[in-house]
């Protein structure tokens, strides 16, 4: 009986046989040959994740002065039954991500069809002919008690599987480039040692070939410009020692717009990897800091988000200060802060925590519970009530489910036994919530609400007009805008409509 | 016998006769006809310190489009023997605060000598004659534990001293823009309150003559530019009911660049309160975090100075990043925090605190124990270890030494029985630190010294050479950098001198 890995669309792709494995080394040797005769440079990029194809594919796409590749790039995905589909995907030319970034389908087949540059594929092979490994693997931070990410850790036991992967396979001059956001010290304390390990294993002398390691982090946003975010940003990188810095500095400059961007380099991979945590531990921070301002502003009749317009007009100084909204949520806010918490004592046996960053997880991670406090203000129980939850994605105009503060909202209402319905115009199917049906129509969904909360401020929902909405409900309701939509005028229609109307740091409507 | 009021420079002012008071007030009935004649509205200001007498010369200053004075100006300032110098001082057109702007002096002696659009006194009767109060009264928190900002509380019996004397002194038809840093709520629950009061008292309609009240935040920042941030910043404002803001707006306009800062009119004065603390409350925070980090990066290896430059390149959205230092300083940042977090108990009876901003002020607080753990590190036993204290004031290139962070760092060395000696080549006399004499020279400050506290980075600091400095200490040292003043280079040259160095945020040095 045959096993298949089954593509998002429905496709199924049987897993490879033994014969087509061995098919599958030839050709790889194959093609590296002919790669090699052209003057490429063999990039392998391990995992092809959110972040790994792409990045794959803007190495492909990379070419000197004269229009020339300069880079071909293997694209490694274990044939599992969960993600093997990806191969075959992208050896067609598609990208195994969806995206609202027209360049995403574009880069995949410029670089898999006409400059056949990029190929995926299953065997570790892949490791053995590369020059550079680019490491891409997901890693995630585990949080087992909701509200106290201190107690957060970080499972790096796969992560320390791939890395032996590389040191069984890579040779002693392939340089491993680790793109995946770590907890700090990780190249030093845990890539490294791995490495020495499995070269002294094969009998690799490490005096002689100390292993080349760099790391390097994205900002790979999400959304429209998904492959600019790549290309078109300012890279922090590092080394363990200085010829690992020279080749990623190489690397880095010929497949990034460093002209326009140019490269930082740091004193070493604990400083890069430290960077990239404590920059979005900054930005989680804010996020924090104007939840709690958010509350104080909604008792003493003030719109937080005016002030927070007033004090962004300081350019420079006050203009990263972040909008209250239901919580934070994606992948990296909500983790990264525990990545360095748990590094800090996990890794460098450190007695040093990280007390401002750790309590912003938590202010974040707990503010949808502020929105049910809100509700409660209006409703003694919440069991029965119908309570309609307008945008489940985490951002405003995306798809991306991953951590959304609407999982944490819908997962407390249904404990109160409130009925809730869901609807999000990007969201067809909500992979961490399956219990939950997403709502084809937004009928469907505000009939007959109790409750409606605007919950992420998708250009459709800040689009509605006040009226409309009141006749797809049917009746009068409380209104609850969590993302600022609201403008005073709509609240207005929604008042004279007879709705009651509250909203996160919108502490002035009770006067309105 | 007569008392006197002693200026800065020891110039002597016998405090005003009962004679010379009458004198004054026929004098101010005079002045204030002839400029009524000109046209001009009469504004007082209430208080002449740091900001309120550059706020007074800034109105004086303002013109029409013909470049006709728009307002005469009576800087108001009590016959105490602690300020009343200020009046004399002032009309001689000089300015009674000593600042590094050049613009300071000019514009007193334009508004005072030239234009003859401003006057001090030390009569109440300046309020009785103004359409305008605007109130810059000093009010500042008290913290009573060190490290525990959650028990800070605002003493408001001066402030509320000062609004009595308006509301007993005022036409009914004058507005008071405060200017003044509140707690938020001040307004609406203290100043509004008392003036009513005293209106009712003095007969007036409060249904006809609804006190005018309005809130407007300066954004002052000492230095070379102190007049100029003034004038040319973006100003938010609001007032107790409608005509307030009309003529707070109309007032602001006239006095600073709007065309280039716009103005931002917020919905109510609790709006606008808010803004100020929360704007200084988020700068204190985002130094908390770069503290907690900064002590991570010293025992990992990591340079956080590079660090924070590295993330700073995310212009728009990583830029407001601030610095580690010894600790922080200032009127603002360490008490605004602490205004807001008590108005919410003590003004509005509210059960909601703001422990993110409030646990930074402790940790901005106490940072400056941190400097002397990294001297432990090195001396077991701080009792008669000489340590000299480069840079006494809150920030570098200035004078202003309110609650330096070095002041809190020399009380701490002090009750460790360390000898200590300061220097600070902006700062002669430390009025809160009596007892620390500033030395003259750096030579005499060094000589013998077991460690060298870099704590300010004053530009002559900045600019020594290690070697000279090693000269002058006579011996190898530690030398303890708080201000990331130090290059690699600067750092290496000491180390081959054989003195040993650390620095807040620098945990490269080890490895050098």
């Amino acid at each position: 009986m045959q096993d298949f890995s089954i593509a998002p669309n429905g496709e199924e792709y049987p897993l490879p046989t033994e014969q087509e494995s061995k098919d599958e080394l030839t050709r790889i040797k194959e093609i590296t040959e002919q790669q090699r005769a052209k003057g490429r440079t063999i990039v392998a990029v391990q995992g092809m994740g959110f972040v790994g194809c792409v990045m794959a594919a803007v190495v492909a796409d990379a070419t000197d002065e004269q229009g020339e590749p300069l880079y071909f790039v293997h694209g490694q995905q274990r044939a599992s039954l969960r993600s093997y589909w990806k191969v075959p995907i992208i050896n067609k030319g598609i990208p195994p991500v969806s995206s609202s970034d027209k360049e995403v389908p574009e880069i995949f087949r410029r670089t898999v069809k006409d400059k056949q540059t990029l190929r995926a594929t299953w065997l570790n092979y892949a490791y053995e002919v590369a020059d550079i490994v680019v490491v891409d693997i997901q890693l995630d931070a585990t949080k087992p008690a909701f509200g106290d990410a201190a107690q957060g850790y970080c499972d790096l036991s796969a992560f320390r599987d791939g890395m032996r992967t590389l040191g069984k396979h890579i040779q002693p001059e392939c340089m491993i480039l680790v793109e995946t956001t770590v907890p700090p010290g990780t190249c030093e304390h845990v890539v490294k040692p791995i490495i020495e390990k499995e070269f002294k294993k094969r009998g690799i002398d490490t005096e002689k070939y100390p292993p080349l390691i760099a790391h390097s982090y994205e900002r790979v946003m999400p959304g429209a410009n998904y492959v600019s975010s790549i290309r078109n940003f300012w890279r922090v990188f590092s080394g363990v020692n200085q010829k690992s810095k020279d080749i990623a500095r190489q690397f880095l400059s010929n497949i990034l717009d460093t002209e326009n961007y140019p490269l930082t380099e740091l004193g070493s991979t604990n400083a890069s990897e430290l960077s990239k945590v404590m920059e979005n531990s900054y930005r989680a921070t804010n996020i924090a800091l104007t939840l709690e301002w958010a509350k104080c502003a909604e008792k003493i009749g003030v719109d937080l988000h005016k002030v927070r317009a007033a004090i962004r007009k300081r350019k420079g100084t006050h203009d990263n200060l972040l909008r209250p909204s239901l919580g934070v949520g994606g992948y990296c806010l909500t983790k990264d802060p525990v990545l360095a918490n748990w590094a800090m004592d996990a890794i460098f046996e450190l007695d040093q925590e990280l007390p401002i960053a750790i309590n912003s997880v938590d202010v974040n991670d707990t503010m949808p519970l502020h929105t049910i406090e809100l509700i409660k203000e209006e409703f003694d129980d919440l069991k029965d009530l119908k309570i309609a939850v307008l945008g489940v994605s985490y951002l405003e105009n995306l798809a991306d489910t991953r951590h959304s503060p609407s999982e944490t909202l819908i997962k407390f209402l249904n404990e109160e036994w409130a009925l809730v319905k869901a609807h999000d115009p990007y969201v067809e199917y909500w992979p961490e919530m399956e219990n939950v049906t997403i709502q084809k129509t937004l009928p469907d969904t505000l009939a007959e609400a109790d409750v409606v909360i605007f919950a992420v401020g998708h250009d459709e929902y800040i689009e509605l007009d006040p009226i409309e909405v009141v006749d797809m409900i049917g009746k009068e309701t409380l209104i609850v805008d969590c993302s600022n939509f609201l403008t005073d005028d709509k609240i207005k229609q929604y008042l004279e409509a007879g709705c009651k109307v509250k909203g996160v740091g919108k502490g002035h409507i009770e006067k309105m």
